[in-house]
C-alpha cells in the first residue's frame, strides 16, 4: 500500500478555500467529515470525499485542512491503515490516546485569531456542529456553513450518485406492513406531541417502507428522505425507480387509498426547500421530530423553537427489535452462511498447504460459496481476509500490495458476512492450518473465554449493553492483554450490518437497554502488532433467560448465537477453560453439528459435512 | 414518626413570595433545593431549609412551593420516609418512576402564564440553573434569583451557621504542604491558561490548606471559600478562627513570606463582591476556573466569556490520588477501625443471645469502641445498624420508633465508619448470630463473589470505575438477583466519606479513570424487602498490578483492601465458591489475622484477639 500523493490536491483545496466563487469570506480551515448527508457509515463512491482528499479510506475519520496543516482524526482500528495510506502532508491524530488533541482544541491551537472554519452543512450532523461551533466561538473563531462542497469543486472525476432499482419485501420477510409501521410511528409522534417526523437515515427509510436498494455497497439502502405527518407521507427519491410496477403496487401509489396513507413522491433534492416550507408553516407548540444526528442543514430548516431532537428515533428503536418473521429470516440466513463457511474452511484446509491461496483468493472463494446460497444478494461488508501480521490490522482489507499467502505457519483471520434477502450475517473465525504456538493458543483461549462470558451472560431486563463489555475483557485483563475496540454492534435484518441503538461497548453510555429480539455481535479479539490477530465473532439474538429467582419478576435476558460455525478447537488450550466454558463450547458445537449438518446433508455437501463433524468433536480436558 | 404540620409555614412563605421587601416582583413559585452554598452532600442544621419547610429530612430532595401547591421530589431511597414525614399539604414526586413529572414539566403544568419562579442563587448549582431556566423560558416563564433566602425570612429559630475551631494537619498526615499544593494548582491553571481558580467545595478548601473543621457533622470541613490567583491567595472564612496561633503559624499569616504565598483572609460573606471585582477587572482571554457545580450566584459573578467551567476541578482530581503519607494514614486508620469492630462483634456474639441489644445500642457500642482508638475524631456518617427487615432499607438509620432488637434468628447489617486524624473508614459487615438459612447463605455468597470479583479485578491503566460495576453483579445476575445501588464511591483521607471524581457505578459515565493511589469502596449487596439486607463493603486502594503481559507497557491496576475485618464464614456456602475465590477469602483472613491480630495483641485486647483467630479459620471445601 503506497500513500496517496496529495500535495497538488491540497494546494487546490486551499485555493478554493479562499475563492469568492465558493465562499463569502475566505475560510482558514475546512472540515471534511466521513459521512454523507444521511450520516451513513458506509457511503457511496461519490461521497468518499475524505478518502479523495487524503487517501485514507477507512470507515471512520475526519480530515481538517488549514492553510498550513492537514490532519486526520481516526480511531484505534485505523491507526496503521491511515499511516500507510496518507503521505507526509498529513498528521495522524490518534483518537483515544491521552495526548491527542480534539479537533476543536487543535483548531484553536493552530488558527490565527478570528478565523473562519468551513464545513458542508449537509454533511455535518447537527450535534457535532453545535459542539464544534461553541468551542470555536469561545476561542474567537467561527464555524461557517459552506453551501457548495469544496471537495466536489476540485474532484473533477467524481462519480455520479447511484440510483439503482429497488427491491420490495413482502410480509413473509418483514412481518409488518409499511402501513402498520406508519401507524405505529404516528402513535409515537402523538405520544410526544409532535406533528412531523423527518426520516434522514437511509436504513430507516428502507425499513419504514419495506424497500431495499443497492445505492451503497454492502448496505441494501437507497438515497431517499421521508417526511411523515399525521395525515401525509412524503418520500423524497430520485430517478425512475417509482416507475417500476412492483414498487408502485407495493407502495399503493396508484390505488385510491385512505388519504393518510397516500405517498407523495418528490425529488430527492427538494427535501431542504420542502422542510423549510414545513418549518415556516408551524404554529406555536407544533413540533418537528428529527434525529440529533440529522444534518445541520436540515435541522436548521426547522426554527429552533419547533425542533424536537432525540439521539435515537422511534424508527431506529423499533427497527432494532426484530419480530418473529425477521428473527426466523435471520436464522435461515445464518444457516446458509454457515454452510458456505464450512465449504470454505474445508477447502482452505486442503489448499493452504499447497501455498497457492492468498488472502484475496480466500476472500473470493468465501464470496463464491456464499453466492451459491438461496436469496444471496451481496456481501454485508468488505471481507477481512488476513493472515499473520495483517491480522493485527483490525479493519484490514486485502489489496494486491498487501496480499499475503496463507500458510501452515501463520494464523488466519476471516471476518466476513453477507446480505441475504432474509437476513444479514457477520462472522469472524480465526484458524491455524498448521500447529499453533502455545502463546497463540493462550491468547485465542482468553479471547474465547471473553466471547463465552458475553454470550452466556444473564442480566436483568433494562440492562444496557455497555455494562457487558468488561465481561469480554476479564480473562484478557487478568494476563495483561486487551483490545482497542468495542465488543459488539447491532445488526440489521437484511439491512446495515452496523446499526443502533444498542451495542456492547465501553465507549458508549447512551445506548438503549437490550431487549428480547435485538440482535448484536459478540466479537472480542486480541491483536499483536506485526505478528497476528485473533477475533471470535458470533451474531447473537437477545432472548429471555430462565433464572432461579427471576429478578423479582423484572425478568432476565441472555443471548442465543445465530452464527453456527465451528470454533477451531486446535486453537484452544483446553486447560485454561472452566468446566462451564468447556460445556458451552461442546453444546455450541453440538448445535452446529445438528443444525448445519442437516442443511449440508440436504444440500448434498458431503465433504463439508465430514469437515463439520470432525471440527465439532467435544473438547476433553487433558492434563 | 408523625408528619410536620406545615400549613402555617406555607402560608408565611407564600406571603413573603409576594412581599416587595424580599422580591422585586412577586414570584409564583419558589424552589427550595437540598444543598448548601457549597453543594455539600451533608449539610449544617442552618442549611436544612428543605427539611424546615416540609418536615422531610432525607439527604436528597427538592421542594417547590407555588401559590396553590407544595411538591417534593426525592428518589427511591426516601419514598417511605418522605411520605411519613410530610403532611397533606405536600405532594410526593417519586423520582425515577415513569409517570413522575420533572420539576420543570410540573411547573409548566401548574403555573399561570408568564410566571416568575424564584430560587436562592447561592443554593442552586449553575448547571441546574441553566437547565431549569431554559425549560421555563421556552414555556414563557422566568427563573429569577431571589437574593434573600425566603425560608430564612420565616425561620425564626434558625440555628446559627457553625464556626468551630480548626485542626491543622502537618506533613506527616498530608504528605504535601499547602504551599506545594498551591504550586501544583497554579501549574494546572497555567496549563489551561486560566488566571484565577475559585474553590467552592468545602472539602476542596480543607484539602488545599491542610486544615480540617467540624462545622458539618461527619465531614471534617469548615465554611470557607478560596480564590487562588497566580500571585494571590484569598481565603474567605468567618469568626475568630484565624486568631488561633496554631492556625496562624500553619498558614504562615505572620511571617514575611514570598508574596505569592501570602494568604489574604477575608470575611466569608464577601466572596460575591470580591469575585465580582475579579470579574470586572479581567482583560480578554483572561479566564476564571470554576466547577460547573458552583452556585449560580458565584458563576454569574464572572462574565460568561471569562468563565472556564469543568465538571471536576484540578483539586478534586489531585485530592483523589492519595500520596504515600495519606495512604499510610488510611492504613493506620483502618487497622484501628478493625480493632474496634473485632471488639464489637465479639461483644455482640456474647450479648445478642440475651435479647438485650437493640440496633441503637449496637450502634452506640460501635462508636464507643471506635472512640477508644487513637486520633478518633467522630463518625464518618450516621451508623446503619439494622436487623431483619430493617436491613432491606438501604439508607436506614435506627430511631426509637423503628429500633429493633438483634436476635439469633435474623441477619444483622452494620454499615459504619469513622474519622480519625489519619484517615476515614467505611465498612459493612453482615452477620448472623444464630444459624442462617440456606437461602440467606446462598444470597450472601453471591454478594461475596461479586465483592471478590471487583476486589481481585485486574484492569489496564486508564479504565474508568464504571466498567467494573458489572463484575460485582455477575454472580447475582446468574441467579436472577440484583441490587439497586452503585458498587462503590470515592473515599476521602480524613475528609468526606463520599468524594469524586471516581467510583464504581453503572449510573455514571463521566467518572475519571482509576489510577494508583485512588481509594474507593467495594460494596455490592442484596436486599429482600420485608426480610433482610446483605452488604459486604471494604474500602480498597488502587495499586499497580503485576500481569504476565502488562498491557504492552500500558500498565495495570488492581485493588488492595484497606479494610481488614473478618467476613463471617458462617454465612458462606463454600461450595458456591471457586478455588480462586476460596483462596481470596483465606488470604484475606490470613492478612486480617496477622495485621489486626498484632494490633489487638499490642492493645492487650485478648478476648477480641481470640474472636479474630476463630473467625479467620481457613475455608475448606466440603461436599
Amino acid at each position: 500500500m503506497s500513500p496517496k500523493i496529495t500535495t497538488e490536491l491540497l494546494k487546490q483545496l486551499r485555493q478554493v478555500m479562499k475563492s469568492p466563487k465558493y465562499v463569502q469570506e475566505p475560510v482558514q480551515a475546512y472540515i471534511v467529515p466521513s459521512g454523507d448527508a444521511h450520516q451513513s457509515e458506509y457511503i457511496a463512491p461519490c461521497d468518499c470525499r475524505r478518502a479523495f482528499i487524503s487517501g485514507f479510506d477507512g470507515s471512520a475519520g475526519t480530515a481538517i485542512v488549514t492553510e498550513q496543516h492537514a490532519a486526520m482524526w481516526t480511531d484505534g482500528r485505523y491507526f496503521l491503515q491511515a499511516a500507510h495510506q496518507m503521505d507526509n502532508n498529513w498528521t495522524l491524530m490518534k483518537m483515544g490516546l491521552k495526548d491527542t488533541p480534539t479537533q476543536e482544541d487543535w483548531l484553536v491551537s493552530v488558527l490565527p485569531e478570528g478565523s473562519k472554519v468551513g464545513v458542508d452543512p449537509f454533511i455535518i450532523p447537527a450535534d457535532q456542529w453545535k459542539r464544534m461551533s461553541k468551542a470555536l466561538r469561545s476561542a474567537g473563531h467561527d464555524l461557517v456553513p459552506v453551501k457548495e462542497n469544496l471537495i466536489d469543486t476540485i474532484w473533477t472525476d467524481c462519480p455520479q450518485r447511484p440510483c439503482k432499482p429497488l427491491i420490495t419485501l413482502d410480509l413473509s420477510y418483514t412481518g409488518v406492513s409499511w402501513r402498520d409501521k406508519i401507524v405505529a410511528l404516528r402513535s409515537k409522534m402523538a405520544e410526544r406531541k409532535v406533528l412531523w417526523f423527518v426520516v434522514t437515515a437511509l436504513d430507516e427509510v428502507a425499513w419504514l417502507f419495506n424497500l431495499r436498494g443497492s445505492d451503497v455497497e454492502y448496505n441494501p439502502v437507497f438515497f431517499a428522505y421521508a417526511v411523515i405527518g399525521m395525515n401525509t407521507i412524503r418520500l423524497f427519491i430520485d430517478g425512475d425507480r417509482m416507475t417500476d410496477p412492483a414498487v408502485r403496487e407495493h407502495l399503493q401509489l396508484d390505488s385510491t387509498l385512505d388519504p393518510e396513507f397516500k405517498i407523495q413522491v418528490m425529488p430527492y433534492g427538494s427535501i431542504l426547500s420542502e422542510l423549510q416550507a414545513v418549518g415556516a408553516g408551524l404554529s406555536p407548540k407544533e413540533k418537528v421530530w428529527l434525529s440529533d444526528k440529522a444534518s445541520y442543514a436540515l435541522t436548521e430548516a426547522i426554527p429552533k423553537a419547533y425542533r424536537y431532537l432525540t439521539p435515537y428515533t422511534p424508527i431506529c428503536i423499533a427497527k432494532a427489535v426484530k419480530n418473529a418473521s425477521e428473527t426466523e429470516g435471520m436464522r435461515r440466513a445464518h444457516i446458509k452462511d454457515a454452510v458456505a463457511l464450512c465449504e470454505l474452511f474445508n477447502w482452505l484446509e486442503k489448499e493452504v498447504p499447497k501455498g497457492t491461496v492468498t488472502e484475496i483468493i480466500a476472500a473470493d472463494k468465501a464470496e463464491e460459496f456464499r453466492s451459491q446460497q438461496k436469496d444471496f444478494v451481496e456481501l454485508s461488508f468488505a471481507t477481512i481476509s488476513s493472515t499473520g501480521p495483517n491480522g493485527a490490522i483490525i479493519h484490514y482489507k486485502p489489496v494486491p500490495e498487501t496480499n499475503r499467502t496463507l500458510s501452515v505457519n501463520e494464523i488466519y483471520l476471516l471476518d466476513s458476512g453477507a446480505q441475504y434477502k432474509d437476513g444479514t450475517t457477520d462472522v469472524t473465525r480465526t484458524m491455524h492450518f498448521g500447529t499453533p504456538s502455545a502463546y497463540e493458543k493462550e491468547c485465542f483461549t482468553y479471547v474465547l473465554k471473553g466471547h463465552i462470558a458475553v454470550s452466556a451472560a444473564i442480566f436483568p431486563n433494562g440492562t444496557k449493553g455497555h455494562l457487558l463489555d468488561s465481561f469480554a475483557r476479564s480473562a484478557l485483563w487478568d494476563c495483561g492483554l486487551d483490545y482497542l475496540h468495542g465488543t459488539g454492534h447491532g445488526v440489521g435484518s437484511f439491512l446495515n450490518v452496523h446499526e443502533g441503538p444498542c451495542g456492547i461497548s465501553y465507549k458508549t453510555f447512551a445506548d438503549e437497554p437490550l431487549e428480547a429480539g435485538m440482535i448484536v455481535s459478540d466479537e472480542p479479539g486480541y491483536y499483536e502488532d506485526g505478528s497476528f490477530g485473533i477475533r471470535i465473532e458470533n451474531v447473537v439474538l437477545v432472548i429471555p433467560a430462565e433464572t432461579k429467582y427471576n429478578f423479582k419478576n423484572r425478568g432476565s435476558l441472555t443471548f442465543e448465537p445465530l452464527t453456527l460455525v465451528p470454533i477451531q478447537t486446535k486453537m484452544i488450550d483446553v486447560n485454561l477453560l472452566t468446566q462451564k466454558e468447556r460445556n458451552w463450547v461442546n453444546d455450541y458445537h453440538q448445535k452446529c453439528r445438528e443444525v448445519i449438518g442437516a442443511e449440508l446433508e440436504r444440500q448434498g455437501r458431503h465433504e463439508a459435512l465430514r469437515w463439520l463433524i470432525q471440527e465439532t468433536e467435544p473438547l476433553i480436558r487433558v492434563q
